[in-house]
Formats: structure tokens, C-alpha cells, sequence
């Protein structure tokens, strides 16, 4: 088993409950309480309503010099002060992968400043990309993004979600949930 | 089941009869007779030596200007005249996994010329790439690629491997089984 892969069971109990979720665009995920990030592999409870897969893997769109600026201010997560976190599982249309390398790195960043904004926001929120479109089942979304944060940076979350839905890259996004939790 | 996962399935009988197995780089695969290209989730015949599954995904380095000039010339898999083929199964090195895209890219292109040297052979060998990394098991490779073509391309498809494997981006590769078959 790929220590890469991570699963997000949802169910009526939990370590993380759900105060909101919101289906921003397309299909909304059947109403539940609670999320449990698990490793790869490890037994889903029988009671689970679903469960989402994702692997962390190499980073798509990062220069050199990007990823450097991020290793030097990010956090991990899992630290005592993060006791609300959020499950943004995304899917994006035919269209967007059908671009070309160049064409996708343009608008995720030159574009719409994905990385630059994200950046802005560190290290107040921790985050870990996992990717699904790629595994061996077929898969309701594309990636599952998992952030952590402070109560207090909460609207500086809400911020960076709201310049992410109004970039360029966004007009690919055909179905995203935004699920908030508290610890 | 994602109508992107392959299966390559190895045992004493199939489609593919292999002519030659040459461990290039690291540890040899298990020897065989043939090899049997199958759709994901197709059944796995019971005497299978070994099996090695990929999913063709999205281009991570092709600019636009170099898909389209692929996409004016390539053929694809299947061609009657094509009853040659290859799968060459790599893995790459952690170091090249932590590298950040645009070092990738330069690896792969500016460096290697990995995109144009492939130009180069079309329409004679048609390709397919498969990625292993990010499936949910652990697995023996990064990437399998399938190759076809017709007889009097061998050589031609034997310069272009070499040229591969003398290239920058090929001190990256850790594990490199070449196995050639005939239809």
C-alpha cells in the first residue's frame, strides 16, 4: 500500500465535525457529521455515509524558486492551535485537461495567482493536496484538498477561497463542496 | 472502473510473444513468454507471472506547440503493420520526484530533448505512457511505456532508446526493464 494514500471517511461520528457544507458548484456529497483523515489502507468503518480516496504526490506547477518560498514559511499539519480544518474535494472539466502543460501553469499562477495567494496565507493555514483522478476506480472528484487553521484565520480562509472561485483557473471547476470541521 | 487503467499481464501465453528481456537499469522482471495488454478490470488470466497496471493521464510537460505538433503526426496503437512492440517498464529516483516542475521540464526538453527526439520517430512508432506512481498500491515502477511498430522501424526505435538513455533526465531512472515482443 502506497504510504501516500489517504482516505476521508465521513459518518455519523468522528474526530472532526462538520459545521457547514456547501455544495458550490455541481452535485452536493450526502449529508453526514463527522470526518476521519485515515493512512492508506487502514480498515473504513461500517458505518461510514462516504468515503473519499487521494494521494499526495510530486507538485504539478511549482517552480524552484515557489516551492523554496513555501518550504520556508509553511506548517505541518496536526499542531494543537489548528482546531478547525476544511475538506475541499474539486473536480475540473474535460477542457482543463485537455490543456497543454504551459497552458494549465498560466492559469493556475500567471493567470490567477493560485500559488502566489496560497503563499500569502502561510503558515496561518496548513494544507495537503491529494489527487484522485488518477487511481484505478472511477472518481467523483479530481483532488481533495485538506486545510487546518486557527479559529481566528478563519476569514482569512474565507478570503482565500473566494480570490481562488473568482480566478480564471475556477471557469474549470465543474463541482466542488466546501466542508468546514471543528475539533 | 477508470476506462484509463491498463493492465500488462505476463505468462507463458498472450498476444505478445517476447523476443528479448534486458534489465537496463536495476532489477529484472520474473522471465516469461508473452505479454497480454488488458482493459482495467478485465480479469487477470490465472497463471499470470506478473501483471503491472498504469493509467494514461494528462501530458505534465508537453507545451501546446509541441502537442500539437505530436497530435499532426502520430498514429495510433493497433496498426496492422505494427508487429513489433515494446513495453519498457522505469522508475525514476526520489531526487527526481522532488524536483519542482520547471527543473523537470528543463530536464526533460531543454536538457534531454526528450519531447523532440520522440517527434522525431513519428509516425513510425506510435506510444503509449501509462503512470504507476500515484496508484493506491506499491509499486514496482513509475511509468510503463508501450511501444509499436513495424519491422523495419527497429532500428530506428533502438537509436531513439539510446539516445534516451545517454540523456541527463535518464540519471533520474533507477529501474529500467527493456522487454521487446512480436505479434
Amino acid at each position: 500500500m502506497s504510504s501516500r494514500l489517504h482516505h476521508f471517511v465521513a459518518g455519523p461520528t468522528g474526530d472532526w465535525t462538520i459545521t457547514s457544507q456547501v455544495a458550490v458548484v455541481g452535485a452536493d456529497l450526502p449529508p453526514t457529521s463527522a470526518i476521519t483523515p485515515l493512512p492508506g489502507g487502514a480498515p473504513i468503518p461500517l458505518d461510514a455515509t462516504w468515503t473519499l480516496d487521494g494521494v499526495t504526490s510530486n507538485a504539478r506547477y511549482l517552480t524552484a524558486d515557489e516551492a523554496a518560498a513555501l518550504r520556508a514559511v509553511q506548517e505541518g499539519l496536526g499542531r494543537p492551535a489548528a482546531t478547525r480544518a476544511a475538506l475541499i474535494p474539486i473536480r475540473k472539466t474535460a477542457a482543463w485537461w485537455a490543456l497543454a502543460q504551459d497552458e494549465r501553469r498560466a492559469l493556475v499562477e500567471e493567470r490567477s495567482h493560485h500559488i502566489s495567494l496560497g503563499l500569502r496565507h502561510l503558515p496561518a493555514i496548513a494544507r495537503r493536496l491529494h489527487h484522485c483522478r488518477d487511481l484505478p476506480g472511477a472518481q467523483p472528484f479530481d483532488f481533495l484538498t485538506w486545510f487546518e487553521y486557527a479559529p481566528e484565520h478563519e476569514a482569512a480562509f474565507d478570503e482565500l477561497v473566494a480570490a481562488l472561485r473568482s480566478s480564471p483557473e475556477w471557469a474549470y471547476v465543474d463541482r466542488e463542496v466546501d466542508i468546514r470541521l471543528r475539533r
